[in-house]
């Protein structure tokens, strides 16, 4: 048994390059055409190898999917430690968040499968997602709001309207669904959103200082 | 060929009634296990005479589905007529869309099946549906602006804003998934829209009465 204890040390290492295959495969060829057999065959590994690291072809595809997911959010939380304005911070996020989910889902056809599998299958996995995404909105609101700059009151709801108004810029079947529809551009529904916040170019004369009830609120959430 | 010229003289009501089956069949077994040979035998004709006034059931689901969004659009189009505050009226629609589409959408799910259909295979007809919905929604804004109680300048895009802003809790793939989300009630979301406008629930103390630049374009559009 040396190849399996091999195997068996060697195994955050085989995992990752499972992953690393599955996801260039579904990216070539499709998610939907993949088999576990295709993957083991690229990585020169039997289909029962595989079989040990995962249970389903769908256990691999959460992994690409949250991993993708990840990168998003990773993006988002370096822009949101920024030291610039809420509303800076938040234009830029949008902005970002667009550019990378555009690219998956519509420049890259395959991948558009692939989520929207994870979408209708895993949505354990999307709603991590949402929720990771949304702790970063949520601090950079609250941030908006402590300074005065937002006018809103409660960044537990603000960030929740601000992620639904995003919607139609962020899921995959709307993307493509939407893509020939009239509408607002994304800059312009992203100044509605900071409308929606209150959004006060000008900061108001006297800042609060005092601690407030909703902001104790939403730490508590 | 006396029934074929009894049917031709007939026809209007036999499309009507044609598409009154179909409806009452989706709603009963489902779209996808209705044939178009179920509902001749309802309607005790040949599935030949069906054909002779729809090419297919996609032609007949695509009336029936244009119905339903009639019943909201003519639902929404009550309320807009109303002497009352933009805002006022906005949230009256915003309610009642909601509770129509999810009456529709999430109550019956066999209609939700059908809807579904209609999107990805006739979005003409939902394009159809989301332009004349939101020639009501545009209507309201731009009084809303003119009165000055929207600060927002632009009815064509602030009411593509609102469009976009509810489609959370339009869309019917979105109502299904998201219902488990946490995430803005329809009221908390629709506050959230009216601060986009610029609401102001006290009017300017001079209200502008000379014509508007945007809203001639709009107008125009």
């Amino acid at each position: 048994m040396d190849a399996d204890a091999a195997l068996a040390s060697a195994e955050p290492d085989t995992r990752g390059r499972i992953v690393a295959t599955a996801e260039r495969l579904f990216r070539q060829i499709g998610y939907q055409k993949t088999t576990v057999a295709d993957i083991a065959k690229a990585l020169r590994m039997s289909p029962a190898n595989v079989y040990r690291f995962f249970d389903s072809k769908k256990a691999i595809n959460e992994v690409v999917a949250e991993r993708l997911m990840r990168e998003v959010e990773g993006a988002l939380e370096a822009i949101a430690c920024q030291k610039a304005p809420a509303a800076v911070r938040l234009r830029d996020m949008i902005a970002t968040m667009h550019r990378m989910n555009a690219a998956l889902y519509t420049d890259e056809l395959r991948m558009h499968e692939m989520v929207e599998r994870a979408l209708s299958e895993s949505w354990q996995v999307v709603h991590g997602h949402l929720e990771r995404k949304n702790a970063i909105f949520q601090r950079v609101v609250g941030d908006g709001i402590e300074t005065g700059e937002f006018a809103s009151t409660d960044p537990v709801i603000a960030s929740r309207c601000v992620q639904v108004a995003l919607i139609r810029f962020c899921h995959p079947a709307l993307l493509v669904q939407c893509a020939q529809e009239p509408g607002p551009s994304l800059d312009q529904m992203t100044e509605f959103i900071l409308a929606g916040l209150g959004w006060r170019a000008e900061l108001p004369a006297k800042k609060r200082t005092e601690p407030r009830q909703s902001k104790a609120n939403s730490r508590a959430v």
